[in-house]
């Protein structure tokens, strides 16, 4: 905590919380007014002013005081491939409520290379950010300890720091997604899973849970371990699982790429088992038969944990590290609703 | 050009342009050998190396003097919504680029609002980057010209301020797409205009060009101008057309977006004309009837505007504004090869 301005230590003078307090707004309504009042109500705003005039701050003094310990106004955003979707969703909503506070958002981009994102990290950690948002692979992040900077992780928590976590309902996800098909009476249900990350790994577990629930066993030859998590590998895994004698009547795909290989492989084999997408897609519901996904807000992600990293950057924040749960949804559009006797039908 | 040291005019001591001479390199591999040498052979780091040492040079005076004037090692971007595939292709092939010469990226994510924009641009400036990449909206950047900081337009030029621009063959992409529905007998061909940027206004010329080029007339009621540049809008536009008494054979939509909404439309009316996309999209080829797109390399353009603003930004590049122009190609699909008479073939 240094609301307090830094060399007046004797005399105590009012903080930024009593600005909030007297104007009865959040220290992010403060930062807002004092950074140009965008978003903020006339009315509140003026509210703002009038407490800093009788508090006896000038705007810089507060701008100031509102980032102690740093004049640092950016934060910097670390996650995957721009082009895939989800990142872009987080990217383009954390920015949006970064620039609302007049942050700036450097942004590292590295694709599923542990060496490459410690560097990335590194480097922006010595470009003096005021914070970072992090979507983690999978190495050890205890080097993040040292960086002096509040850290959020988004999508998925890493090990070897205590920090905040924004993330969405995975196991609920994967339990919503298997249920749906249970219920319409699938019994052999593949799940189709990306290398191990946390995130699949509590989609499996939320599958696993769902069978449990309904009493159906679940057939580990149709739980598949992908190499890599691209479309191209869920495409050959698919043709793989569903020439085999004994096929499942629905697939269960745990990333919104997957999904897009699965059904190039069903395509190709002219087959119709059920299909369940995890992460909603553009296009989804334009494609030869429309897709059902587990879905959940991915924008949301992305204001979460740059709004909790501005309060963690101002100094607002103080509590215990946080885990934030976003809910995750079913949208049925139609691939997710076929009967297990649809499997073969175009073949036929 | 400021290659020699600042502060030791009197003594012209050798340049980082003789460094490169020597190593029989770019400035640029220069650069990235100072940088940690990533994606750099190393037999050509060691020429590097060596011709750095046989100069005198200490390496971080290399590396200052590579950056003359100003300490900045981040670039800024400013493009619209990254969540559009298309800007998020341009991201992150300029963040690679930026990234290999140890530059940071600073992103502004301003969509379709010339005043957000130069808001944006404004703040990045004062954040001393070393240059700006800009995807430009319309209105006047001449507000530029005191920034100091070279600037490189992407995708489209800038009014009010001359500098470098990257783009794509608009004229030729238009043209492509209008030659290839007319040489399959196409004579009502619609054209679906986003609102007026300058690709746009190209677009549209090469279309005309191709037309009287084949002598067929191009009927006017068949230039649709959006109010809007969203699906929802092709969409609407796309119903009226095709519910007029003598509808189009054949429509180009001039963005990815618009061929999105152009098909929403046919799919309830139920009718197929010929459709020609502009940019590729995914699951293009998944649709029930593939998407036959005019496509330019997004991610070069990236690269291209990444290059060129870090040449000008270590002033290694002192050239008059380039302008650099990425061809455009048709992808066949099937889409855009339906003949003239397969219009209402769903509707009979």
């Amino acid at each position: 905590m240094s609301e307090t301005f830094p060399n007046q230590p004797e005399h105590p003078r009012p903080t930024m919380i009593d600005v909030a307090r007297r104007a009865g707004v959040g220290l992010g309504t403060v930062s807002r007014v004092v950074n140009g009042g965008h978003g903020v109500r006339d009315e509140t705003a003026q509210r703002v002013r009038a407490a800093i005039d009788e508090l006896g701050f000038q705007r810089n003094e507060v701008a100031r005081a509102l980032r102690p310990g740093k004049k640092s106004t950016s934060l910097a955003l670390v996650l995957g491939d721009l082009t895939n979707p989800f990142y872009a969703s987080i990217a383009k909503a954390s920015l949006e409520i970064a620039g609302q506070s007049g942050y700036a958002v450097v942004l590292g981009s590295v694709d599923e290379d542990p060496e490459g994102e410690k560097r990335a990290i590194k480097e922006l950690v010595s470009r003096q950010v005021a914070g970072l948002m992090i979507v983690p692979d999978q190495g050890d992040h205890a080097f993040l300890q040292g960086a002096g900077v509040p850290v959020v992780f988004v999508d998925r928590p890493a090990t070897g720091i205590e920090a905040d976590i924004v993330m969405v309902d995975n196991e609920g996800g994967g339990r919503i997604a298997a249920e749906h098909l249970l219920r319409q009476g699938h019994e052999r249900i593949a799940i189709i899973l990306a290398p191990s990350y946390y995130t699949i790994g509590r989609r499996l577990r939320g599958f696993r849970r769902a069978h449990r629930a309904a009493g159906v066993e679940v057939d580990e030859s149709l739980v598949i371990q992908l190499p890599e998590g691209n479309a191209e590998a869920a495409e050959k895994a698919t043709r793989e699982v569903m020439l085999r004698p004994d096929p499942p009547t629905a697939i269960f795909a745990s990333t919104n790429f997957l999904v897009e290989g699965v059904l190039r492989a069903l395509g190709e084999l002219g087959q119709e088992p059920a299909v369940v997408g995890f992460d909603d897609f553009r296009l989804a519901d334009m494609l030869p038969t429309p897709v059902t996904v587990v879905a959940s807000d991915i924008a949301e992600l992305g204001r979460s944990a740059a709004r909790l990293l501005l309060d963690r950057a101002s100094g607002t924040d103080t509590r215990p590290p946080q885990r934030i749960v976003l809910p995750c949804a079913l949208i049925e559009r139609g691939s997710g609703e076929r009967p297990p006797s649809a499997v073969n039908r175009k073949a036929q």
